[in-house]
């Protein structure tokens, strides 16, 4: 069975009419998904306006408890439930959920040698039986990052990488397409070329792009963690802008990533 | 099969130790159960803190849109997330849900002839199917009080409303005990003395205590909504202190209301 999970970034969720439109398309697509959403400029401006100084390390923000309140009501409540909102609107089936929600996603807190980033989860295991489940009802899940250790601490959790372990753990169930949207149209050849884009790309190409030196450095951390997430048995990454994200699956825009 | 639901009050909420005690009791109730949480202080610290005045009229407030926002962020974000992450850390396999997730509670903005509440919901329907799978999935629902008009509108909803609408639509299928904690002991024939409990009431006492005025005046709307709630097919609906949770469902605590 396919399912498509689909992860949106901050530049779509602080601009109201791109957000609208990309639900719009989320909502047209067929089939079983998971919407994955960061968090956007709201929580700065939330914590500003709460005179909560936002404490950056080596340019990461620490989350420390007062901006971990933040971060939760923003994403979690603010932006969760009006995505889920509008979705509903549309006539799409959603349903927010955080990792403490059924214990859906268990992470632990960030251990670093020498950075303390705070209140910041690792993810350690992805609830894949709620999940299906949820999805076997029909919900269309969208998922903020925040998640939990199960022992009652909620924490700040990377979207990117909530999305590739959902992909990596509902895998042996689904066929998942991990879809990144991304505020390029995809895997370009030169940066500075949107026009430039690689429709396709499996691991031969890629290690033969690496080898020339072809592919713009900035994309191959994306590249090597979409390679991963096919090893561990998703069917297909595919990066591009939120607004094709008719075409992404398709294969007519942005950049497919497979395997072989 | 019983189900209880469990409407908890602001009051509980503010107290951090008083909270983490009734956590430990709701965990140890049997049988599949439904928390309805309310806002508690924390909603007018962060509007506050925000700079949002509240407007009151008629000592009531109006939910205006930066109320709202507020209010969601802190209902549906904060203070579920947060009950969901400690039950979830006391073995309690919870799920936090607003009314637009899943669209488990339809509500429209109140019409009032003279007032205007703002972005304030009326519970229009009851997402049975969807709350009797969840709970068949072995989930324990937290509710928070925010719900949507399924036209993308999120709407500050009563809690106690929103209890009683769970429990009327949830009577068809379950055998409901519908629960408030609240501040006293239960319905008291002496409103000055704690100790004044009425353990049990059916409607043919209720008219007579009405009859002859024993009862305290402030407990009549309570008990009229009881009785309404029973004549929906609620069993029981039972009024007392969150503290003594586990007593109240047995009838050792608390005011049981009975239909007869």
């Amino acid at each position: 069975m396919q399912l498509s999970i689909i992860k949106i970034g901050g530049n779509i969720i602080d601009d109201e009419a791109r957000l609208l439109a990309f639900l719009g398309s989320f909502t047209a697509l067929p089939g079983k998904k998971i919407l994955v959403h960061g968090g956007g400029k709201l929580a700065t401006r939330v914590a500003e306006g709460l005179g909560i100084r936002q404490n950056l390390v080596d340019g990461r923000r620490i989350t420390d408890e007062e901006t971990l309140r933040v971060v939760t009501m923003v994403y979690a409540g603010t932006i969760n439930k009006q995505i889920v909102a509008r979705l509903q609107a549309l006539g799409c089936p959603a349903m927010g959920l955080t990792g403490a929600d059924g214990n859906a996603i268990l992470s632990h807190k960030r251990v670093h040698p020498s950075i303390d980033y705070g209140f910041v989860g690792d993810v350690d295991a992805v609830n894949t039986s709620l999940l299906t489940s949820l999805l076997m009802l029909e919900k269309v899940l969208v998922i903020a990052p925040i998640t939990h250790d199960g022992k009652g601490q909620l924490l700040n959790t990377n979207a990117d990488t909530i999305a590739q372990e959902l992909a990596r753990g509902l895998s042996a169930g689904f066929d998942v397409s991990l879809i990144y949207s991304f505020e390029k149209s995809g895997v370009l050849m030169d940066a500075e070329d949107d026009g430039s884009v690689i429709r396709r790309i499996n691991a031969a190409d890629y290690a033969d792009l690496k080898a020339r030196q072809v592919i713009f450095a900035g994309m191959i951390p994306k590249l090597d963690n979409a390679f991963a997430a096919l090893r561990s048995g998703v069917k297909k990454v595919i990066i591009g802008r939120a607004e094709e994200l008719q075409f992404l699956l398709t294969g007519e825009s942005g950049t497919t990533i497979i395997h072989e």
